[in-house]
């Protein structure tokens, strides 16, 4: 091999995977990694990493982007914004929602957004389907077919009056899962007793953005998780419970899983660096800000979402980005006024933010080893949803997807970030690290001082059958 | 670089780390890992791994090797006969244990076993200390110098009238760990219930072989480790709880971890091999090869083990190698004769088994993903005992000690093995993979065929500290 | 005070209550207990228990009698039939079912269940409302002021299409429980679950009554109760689990409690003396005779169940008599025909045979203390129910409703029992135990041979409020 | 039967049992209930409670008295004082320890305790023996011939140097409660532990009675409550766990509980009405009133325990009386000394508030129904120890020990008590209820105002087989 086969070698990284730290240098060619090793011959180009760490390109696996929502609302990242806000971030996968809405076909859905993405992506995309109205032909046909096509996942939800699946649907849609070998995430929340919480709030004048957490306590979580786990265990195959919020429902995955059952579980941001008191102390409508489901709780519970992460509860780790405007008549103030909590849009921006805030917090003060950061950020995902070996890892084969990380001192400020959101919810609290080098497939988009536009390079990504797992289980019924 | 600085080139491998499996060529110079990529500079020796699956080296974290016993009884394998099996068995690095006879210094237990192992080891080796009588000068001295000079583990008993500490001289051994960032691994079983036991079984001639199991019922292990947990949370450090059986004391680390505790684990073969009843469903002395402490349970136990080492319960997976003939007055016939069972030395061989039969029996069936393999048998054992990333992966400046994996069908048999001991519990068991090439450093120890003697080039490792958990936690006390 | 004051004098007791047992006579007046003491005057009657064991009369506090079904079907026990065999078996107070149908007022549904029991019961009766329809109508006013009038307990079902409420219609429920201080009774199973099976099992041609059990495995009923817990949390008030069946919905009940949760539980017979195998162990149809919801489960879930009522986990013990004649086109064959097993009339007899099986297997092998038999089938559904202390014990001012036991050996069989339905699932259990003499208030109706009918001298029992648990409890939201 | 009959008759009384409520008039013979009814004949005496609360006289299973203790150290009450004061607060019965020394046989032991008590004593007494030295011939003749004699209980101790036992000799100890149907209590703190961090603050200069707490945190008593409860497991008998103080032993006994075990537990006012706080938030001297083992800990156990007092998880309430003077160089300031916490004597006084608080805050405050309030405090205590039937319940033929309540207001001061002791840790504390008469043996020892004496008539009591609990259970070993 001569050196000119080389696009690129990247210089003295200090590579991390989810397994192992080691000194090499990166050779890249073809956006593909090809070679791995100490004084590699000369690429086209060069990159000195000078010691620092690399990882794995990020992967969110959990991020919202222009989903068209209810007039007047409207989201503020479309595929441009998103994944420009994903790349500066370091993530350069990004899997949003394709959402069904009732009545329409999946393959409807999945083609509207594919015409969203089309020409605007500048990292790697796929699309898990939301199932909003199981059919029997999207059961028996489209489904089974989509994931053929390398949709091989889809989420289900348990609230949400237009999106919610009845146990029933539920166990029709994990039977396609199981049978097609395909990933299914759930919402766990129940929606009637959010709904009944709502009436006597609202009824009883307490309507200010804080009443959003006081109506979706934890245990209308750990109920639904409870049940949703019941659900897998019926249908005999594995779920993954999306933005597990602390201790109740962890109790509920921790007791699955010591019952052999397969739960996976995904926890974000919020629920480790916001708290319930970010919704407001007083009836402020600021609070709006960051109104999310669940929501933030409380420190104690910080730490049970910090011990999952580190003990191997928690399989991934995504950002759960919704954007919405906070002084818009299309987001937070849905035309201009300030609604009752139950009328708030749901959802924060968070997709630049993510591996920041987790790399400050817990790679650089020793919560976190780095291997494990990789793991929840980038291999775990890519595991879970069919894009590994391609996608989470520095190994040979795997697309040049890489991060190099730069340490300092630096507040957050949504003047910084990249997403087309008026606000950041972790405004002003302080970084660590951060990306000074974010590449997609061999390609700078992102150089630490400079977004390095690639709309349409983003290429969609078939996805196969999930490899987290190992295949063989016991069936129950 | 130049081809001829390759010293040997293994082509066309399917490398498994702990998080990756890619296809690649690994260059290996001076005994390490120096390049990996596709279509490699020839190297002066070359191996075409034809698209097997290539590993790294085991690590065997628990195995006795010459380990002086109470006359008549003699352990059966010394460094020479123990390293070649484990080479044979796919295992590149053991770490046996120095055992502190009471009233002796720590420094002259490790000098011995050093004279024990010098010129005779034919794999890299560490030693665990056995610390069996935490004098002053012990704890003040010894164990922190020992612990600077690479010894940085060592294992403490609550069993065994020679070797076990009462509560109060764990929790000083235990802080020792602490304060000096050294790993403690710990065998969990009550000694006065065992005994108390034993004296009812044998006063009512209930003597054979099979009522040492009736002896050691899962829940004098479940008490030890609560109280394991226990002094762990008091002097706030991390242990291994070593040799874990069943649900029992599963159950009690999952409790533990559930609430924030660093318990890790260690499990064997035994436990998901054999059963109570290869002790004997009768009063037959053949049940004599299948003693060791904890005996091995029932199926319902097996399962349980095994989805502990799915879901991360587990963190290492070792052979608990013990060797002792069985038609031998040095070893289960001591004096040539049947004793009681509180009598029969207690551990069977296992050390070149290990690795084959948890491959067939996890990985071909599909029960465990090929990662986990990687990281139960070598990567985690690797970090936990101050390894990695020297040893415990495949990775640029690793050793390079690999293993090159066959697949096929082929019965276990003593005959074949290279132990020194008589027998092997697993006579007759079936394998579907086993090791066709072993290399150690980059040398062949092993072809699939024959062994290749290197006596005395195993080298005696430094340890530093472990690396498999977050350096921070919250102090208790 | 005279001794032609007292009625009947019953003599040389062996008086046994939920806290003690002591020997006397029992002075009765007026259909009273007035005096208790050694060598009472004599009474206008005299009985001699000679020394033999009188609890007070049993309560059933679960059971069925002549509620409409879908036609064909029909119960086979109205108030007359039902009553007469309560009686036979030692229970004195029977409080079944007023259900309200779909549309129908709770009102006209109570008003309809006075006219089946008027002038028909033999023994003391209330009725538990069975909530289907929770209008506004309904939860303002009705409900409130038919507690008020005396029916302070009401039902709700988490399965069966006309009864099942949805989560959101159970908050509401239970808020009126809580703010009238009713009793509310849940019937735990996942109507969905259930549903989903039954298709699938139908569809693949298991139809046979046995696969009633594999249509509800015990996950359907522990998910239901951890909802049910939930709820039960959220609406800040205590609630009763009615017919638990097993470990899973055990475990769920003890976490609840664990927490500081009022829950209470209910088991029945079949639960102890009826297993999954009862429901048939090839195709036959006999096992519509045991078809109930739950089903019976395996001995191992038997030990559990003894377990709870030993240990303070169940509350009451009742029959959940739902008599339905097997040989009948109005019963377990609907139409004369063998149906699928989820079109089988759901429910079997146990009115009278529910005291003496627990007495037998319970007080007399020493499984269970005379006080916790008379605890669990008399005096806690009287607290709990709202009929203490009036019913439920033998004290001062109580109703003379008496049960005297005779001991010896007797085999169960139809043609003894008094119910009208064509079997027993018992048939041919060995009693140990049976009463000798029941006493409804101070009158004999079954004197160990006879039947003495008092048609029309049963009286309806105006409830109060529960008694059992603590009034004050700490409110959670 | 003639009026002249009764000595006594209590009119309009309202009647309280462990399972009953009812208004009664109670006629007392020859210190005997010898008739309950409305209206009785007339006694020799009469007394009208006038529609007041009586119970049955409390029975406090936990107290020690006259117990001799290393120079300096006296306990402030011998059985004159001390059961003056359990007769004031309501208290008839009371079952105090007689402890082995080292080297002393049991026999000897007892006989020192009789003669301590003969002659003093105001209300009948028991003994639980103390085994600090099992011997076999202690195991074999004296324990089983002590047993046969009436002293059925025994109490181990897990801690204290000169008192515990360890694995084996408690296994022995509890092997004859088995045999000869006794009850065994247990202390349950791990002395290794206590003792290990007792080091450690004393080192530092932590001294004050503050760190009592911190040398005692609830791990080491959750600790020794786990192997109790395998050693019960194993040895397969029935034990009590004395003083409970908080969530995490209370968390053992609910799991163990819930598979199967019997295992009783006891707790104790200290839990309720006492924080850690009470020993200090500074280093003031003061806080040694409240040292006390283990120690009282925080608000949010002290809801553990009042939940586990309503739910059935604790089985009796008892005082721990252990009286020593503050301000003496005989008791907390030995030789006059401000000590530290380590040899400050352990053990507060509460004989005679032990039921009024409960009363207060439990049956007044509505926590706590006023029939679970006797049984913990009477009825429960007398099953347990083999008391009952003849103490623990207001029932035909039991002893005549009853105690009519009063409400109002008042503090508790040390001046109104009737210990021998110069502080009460309640002092100034609430009151709501107290005693307004104690009968022991259907004769006044206490009016309201007045003490009785009665020195020498209480009796010692020959106690039988306990009766708590179902005399089957499974065999595990």
């Amino acid at each position: 091999m001569k050196s000119s086969e080389f696009d690129l070698v990247v210089r003295n990284a200090r590579v991390a995977t989810a397994s192992d730290i080691f000194e090499s240098d990166i050779a890249i060619r073809d956006g593909k990694i090809v070679q791995l090793g100490a004084n590699l011959p000369a690429g086209a180009r060069e990159y000195d990493a000078a010691g620092r760490v690399v990882t794995p390109g990020g992967i969110d696996a959990h991020c919202h982007l222009d989903q068209p929502m209810e007039p007047p609302v409207r989201m503020a990242d479309n595929f441009d914004s998103g994944t420009r806000a994903a790349a500066c971030g370091g993530t350069t996968t990004v899997i949003p929602f394709a959402a069904q809405a009732k009545g329409q076909s999946l393959r409807a859905a999945v083609e509207d957004y594919h015409r969203r993405a089309d020409g605007k992506a500048h990292v790697d995309y796929g699309f898990h389907m939301i199932v909003s109205d199981p059919t029997p032909e999207v059961l028996e046909k489209e489904l089974p077919q989509l994931i053929r096509e390398g949709y091989t996942s889809f989420k289900i939800y348990m609230t949400y009056d237009d999106l919610k699946l009845n146990d029933g649907q539920i166990l029709d849609v994990l039977d396609v899962a199981r049978k097609y070998d395909a990933t299914a995430m759930i919402h766990a929340e129940n929606a009637d007793c959010i709904q009944w919480l709502t009436k006597r709030l609202e009824a009883s004048g307490r309507s200010a953005p804080r009443y959003h957490a006081v109506s979706r306590p934890m245990l209308v979580e750990r109920e639904a998780t409870h049940r949703a786990i019941a659900l897998s265990e019926l249908a005999d195959v594995p779920i993954l419970i999306v933005h597990v919020s602390g201790r109740e429902a962890v109790e509920q995955i921790r007791w699955a899983r010591s019952h052999g059952m397969n739960i996976m579980a995904e926890t974000c941001p919020q629920y480790l660096f916001l708290s319930a008191e970010d919704l407001g102390i007083d009836d402020s409508y600021q609070g709006a800000k960051c109104v999310c489901s669940p929501p933030p709780r409380d420190q104690a519970n910080q730490e049970v979402i910090w011990n999952g992460l580190n003990d191997g509860l928690f399989t991934v780790f995504s950002s759960d980005h919704a954007p919405f405007n906070y002084d818009s008549p299309e987001g937070k103030k849905p035309n201009g006024e300030e609604v009752s909590f139950g009328h708030i849009p749901n959802g924060i921006p968070g997709i630049e933010t993510r591996l920041s805030l987790l790399y400050t917090h817990g790679v650089l003060t020793g919560r976190m080893t780095l291997n494990r950061f990789v793991e929840l950020t980038s291999t775990n995902p890519a595991k879970v949803y069919g894009l590994h070996p391609r996608k989470g890892s520095i190994a040979i084969g795997a697309d040049a997807d890489l991060v190099v990380w730069q340490e300092g001192e630096r507040a957050i400020s949504n003047r910084d970030l990249h997403h087309n959101v008026d606000y950041t919810p972790y405004e002003g609290q302080q970084l660590k690290a951060w990306p000074c080098l974010t590449l997609s497939a061999g390609q700078v988009v992102w150089d630490g001082e400079q977004f390095h536009a690639r709309a349409g390079s983003g290429r969609f990504l078939q996805r196969g059958a999930p490899t987290l797992l190992p295949k063989r289980h016991q069936a129950r019924f």
